[in-house]
């Protein structure tokens, strides 16, 4: 029986981990999971590659994209679009293999609403002087931006219970073994398996 | 934070391996698990033991505790009542053990009705080829047995979908596996995660 990947949207704190998770996650069992690539009309900056980072696409044809219901969400940010194109994800999942999507709230929304059966995941660091203390413990942003960060962290957490799995990042190495369990164990699904259950039924009526 | 245990009811065809696959998951993960015992009012058989493959009870006890709400569900089959006491499953959930409960569709339901953070699981085999050939393989049943043991599978199957996840137990090892698997990950869930939003939630607005 051929088996379909599963759609896995994964957001979090700015700060929570997400992108070493995804990477770890990737390194580790990269045969089964293809990453979701975005595309956008902002400018590429100083070591972000087409194709890697972003799709660096020219508003026209972003908006052609959103024309041909290419997309399966976007949202516009600070002048620029931002999206996920659908062919690379409906590819992959068909091809077997279970998508991440790394967006935020919205998006995610937007992506439920299309694909029902899409996972939901929230990351987060155990508490909120665990968000604040790697925040700063990265040593690169002005107290005004870290901040901003965890203002921002309060409004993103009211979206909490909109999410299907809560992760809490404590523990890197712990944590990918989680997200990787979650994910290879949704394949058991029943929205999963309904060919499996089709086939058996008939089989059982025919013995 | 205390974690607080999951209610997993697990169901299949006669033949599947249910039985099995708990006394194996209850053998590598005992700390983690407690077994759900039945009260039943039929007469124990040679080898069962009071407490351990049923609470054997009189008629009029049994007609106490549906009286007291004291069974997350019961039925009657063959005359005899058989129901879940609620007690004993509250009290390993309250302490952190996952409770697993071994019973029909119809109790299933019952289940989720009352905790509709119920997981439902159904064991299958593969096929119903195989389901056949493991209920020959026994040795022990009539050819008349085994026909309306595959009935009653054709009927059973029917229900399927109101399960949540389905279990293949075609290799015994790896199904055990991923019957703890995912258990423990529906810890991650968010009705299970609500306290933990709630905390950093309140800790954001703190910050």
């Amino acid at each position: 029986m051929k088996k379909k990947g599963i759609l896995a949207v994964i957001s979090g704190f700015s700060g929570a981990g997400k992108g070493t998770l995804i990477k770890e996650l990737l390194q580790r069992h990269g045969e089964q999971y293809a990453l979701s690539v975005s595309a956008t009309t902002r400018s590429p900056r100083a070591g972000e590659e087409h194709g890697r980072e972003y799709f660096f696409v020219s508003k026209e044809a972003f908006e052609q994209m959103i024309g041909e219901d290419a997309l399966i969400e976007h949202a516009c940010y600070v002048g620029n679009y931002y999206g996920t194109p659908k062919s690379y994800v409906e590819e992959q999942m068909e091809a077997g293999r279970d998508v991440i999507l790394e967006i935020e709230i919205q998006g995610a929304r937007k992506v439920k609403e299309k694909f029902p059966d899409t996972l939901l995941l929230f990351v987060t660091p155990p508490s909120a002087a665990e968000l604040e203390s790697r925040l700063r413990g990265r040593g690169t942003e002005t107290d005004e931006v870290i901040r901003s960060r965890l203002k921002r962290a309060a409004e993103e957490a009211e979206f909490m219970e909109d999410y299907d799995y809560i992760l809490v990042n404590d523990d890197l190495d712990t944590c990918v073994r989680e997200m990787h369990e979650l994910i290879q164990t949704q394949h058991f699904r029943t929205c999963s398996s309904l060919e499996r259950i089709a086939r058996i039924k008939e089989e059982l009526r025919c013995l």
